[in-house]
């Protein structure tokens, strides 16, 4: 530990893929270009940058995964409109995370469900509130809720939201959220049940009170997950 | 447009990569696949699939980019933790990204900063609150604050909650919500200058108060926002 060795850093880890990838991502993004623009082709970059096909063929094969880049049949590749969250969706295997990613990740979750209340105030719907009611109305003659009713009084809510983005995001983190919570005692899981906040509750405050009223009550509601977290 | 044509669907547009990608990560999913494990060669999944090596070769370069796996001298590709926010980070170019995108993720940024109060009060620590104290305390001497300053009280609340996604996620989404917030009108800005609870009062809530009077003192700082939202 002791031996000069130590100063000396690992070279840049990164491949020839790797390196091609961003330099094709700083070249996009410095030369504006926009959805629909026609792109170099492949021949042209590997001659440019002085690389293999193959190498430019893979680094363009990630960008049209994230959706950046897109092929077009006798027009050659065009840039995109990419998927925002796709490249999140494909890693959100409970498997692979870390540790301390899945908790991040169930904390986000937590997070995002206290933040909406300004957004469904202001778009809140009589339509809206009407399918609302008759969730929790149905709901209200159940023993207990489960991970469906859960998903479809919550699910409900991201989509009073009025955006989409932040009600995929809500969908993908749920198995993750799920993969933690199901690691938590028993005793714990009893208090999801007697729930001193009901969907009904927030419902009613949803329909009849402020936002500040409704944040309020989501925390009551929430205290079951708000508990495990030191 | 009345044709019977109409009625028939475009072939799945997946190309042979992107069915290559899919079979590998359910494979990998459903056969409970964790960081370390060894994977296939590239020639023996080619040989299953029957399909040609190039066509593994970027299926698992696109894997490789998401942090899925990993490449080791001379011991071949393993599984690896992915970076859940590699692939989102890729994308947020405000130049391909559509309007109501960009418009999802200014939203998504004030859901995030109005849902941290629990975590904030849960963790914030004394040498958290004094570190905090001498950005505000610097910051109520200067007249209007510059976008570096506003980083720096964010920065350092994002850093409080505990949450090292979180705090990358919402920085990742700042220079998109820039990018949209500058597109709102010159009055609408003055009000940032005219902040009826400053920095310097989210301070004091945050030290003496409760996570509800942080979030209202909150929703007022980010009123110049909110006022935006339809």
């Amino acid at each position: 530990m002791n031996s000069k060795l130590g100063l000396l850093e690992p070279l840049e880890s990164l491949s020839m893929t790797d390196r091609v990838e961003n330099i094709l991502r700083e070249y996009f993004t410095e030369n504006a270009f926009k959805p629909g623009d026609a792109l170099p082709n492949e021949l042209e970059i590997a001659q440019k940058l002085n690389v293999s096909r193959n190498v430019v063929r893979e680094a363009l094969s990630r960008l049209r995964m994230l959706g950046m880049v897109e092929a077009r049949p006798r027009r050659g590749m065009i840039m995109s409109q990419p998927d925002v969250l796709g490249g999140i969706e494909k890693v959100l295997n409970p498997f692979i995370l870390s540790q301390s990613n899945q908790q991040d990740i169930f904390e986000l979750r937590l997070i995002l469900e206290m933040g909406i209340a300004e957004f469904l105030f202001a778009r809140k719907t009589d339509k809206d509130l009407d399918e609302l009611e008759l969730i929790v109305e149905k709901q209200k003659k159940l023993p207990v809720l489960s991970k469906e009713d859960e998903i479809e009084f919550h699910g409900k809510l991201y989509d009073m939201t009025g955006n989409e983005t932040f009600q995929r995001f809500q969908s993908l983190l749920f198995p993750v959220f799920e993969h933690v919570f199901a690691t938590l005692s028993k005793q714990e899981e009893q208090a999801v049940i007697a729930d001193p906040v009901s969907h009904y509750d927030l419902f009613r405050v949803l329909k009849e009170g402020t936002p500040e009223e409704f944040r309020q009550a989501m925390r009551v509601h929430l205290s079951v997950y708000y508990n495990t977290i030191k």
